[in-house]
């Protein structure tokens, strides 16, 4: 048994950690306090869902979970409110330099994505290179494409830098993705 | 120690059974499905928060939590999009017949939905009165102004009735929430 006393964020990040300072869920948490706290987004994650099967009640005002197993998300972990528009993306990592594997993303978290965009959302997906230090920006809508259009299991890093852009690191917001939604979707306005 | 195993919604759920049928969470589940079906709206519950403390792997596909905690939440337990604006609502049970007690929802709730009707989001409650069998929408426009308003720690039936909508029992969606956002918001545009 594994003890991980303090460990607040979703289970899944323990498995993620690449050689850099942060995790890119680490970086979308502080940006998006940033965002919250400076009234200009509110993006929050989901929780990780879990099934519960035995819950105990040692007093009356705290339950503690006695056997619960992890389920696998039916949507994605972000979503939001950006300029009164819903936003909903999921945040990947990868190791590989050359590509991103598409067995990062569930068929359904696809799916997802597309409804969300047939449904005037703002859907994406952000990715980052984490040996190249890059992180990007793909619309669902390129993000079908690419898939429409190929047999490829994964997606090279030159379709991220054509048909993606580029979120730069930043102090505060540390990955400004806002910045990106707002030129794309917004004009660049204020 | 008490076994729920096979129940597969949030665990609050279980202690806001009323004398009806269904739940208000049960029938919101199932509307939801009816919106996501019928491809009118995409509205999800987000799982309950819970902090894990222990975790046991008996095999390597598998992890098991074996301590866990039920964390309040931060924001809302519903979100989505309608028409690619963004909503978010909690749905709250009473059995009072006369009013709401106040007490049934978080502080930093009312400043979430509060936050979101800022953004352009649409904000809301919806709040079922069991034993009278009505169920009412709620904007936070509206909740905001009675807070401000009154020292009462509960909202009157009457204020339901002439500030908020009765959101009218159906087959199918039980309860038609998206309905009333239609009308109040895009002008009962199809």
């Amino acid at each position: 048994m594994q003890n991980i006393k303090g460990a607040r964020s979703s289970f899944r990040s323990i498995n993620t950690y690449a050689n850099r300072g942060m995790t890119l869920e680490a970086d979308l948490e502080a940006s998006n306090t940033f965002y919250l706290v400076n009234d200009i987004a509110i993006v929050h994650k989901k929780p990780t869902p879990i099934t519960i099967s035995k819950v105990d009640y040692p007093s009356r005002v705290q339950a503690v979970i006695k056997e619960g197993y992890f389920r696998t998300p039916s949507t994605t972990d972000y979503n939001g409110v950006y300029k009164g528009k819903y936003i909903d993306f999921d945040a990947k990592e990868t190791k590989s330099k050359t590509s991103f594997p598409l067995e990062n993303i569930h068929p359904h978290q696809i799916k997802h994505l597309e409804n969300i965009a047939r449904h005037g959302g703002i859907g994406f997906l952000i990715v980052r290179f984490t040996l190249l230090n890059k992180t990007f920006f793909l619309s669902i809508e390129k993000l079908s494409e690419f898939m429409n259009n190929n047999k490829r299991k994964s997606i090279p890093l030159d379709y991220f830098e054509k048909e993606g852009h580029i979120i730069n690191d930043k102090y505060n917001p540390r990955v400004d993705y806002i910045e990106v939604i707002n030129n794309l979707y917004f004009g660049g306005r204020k």
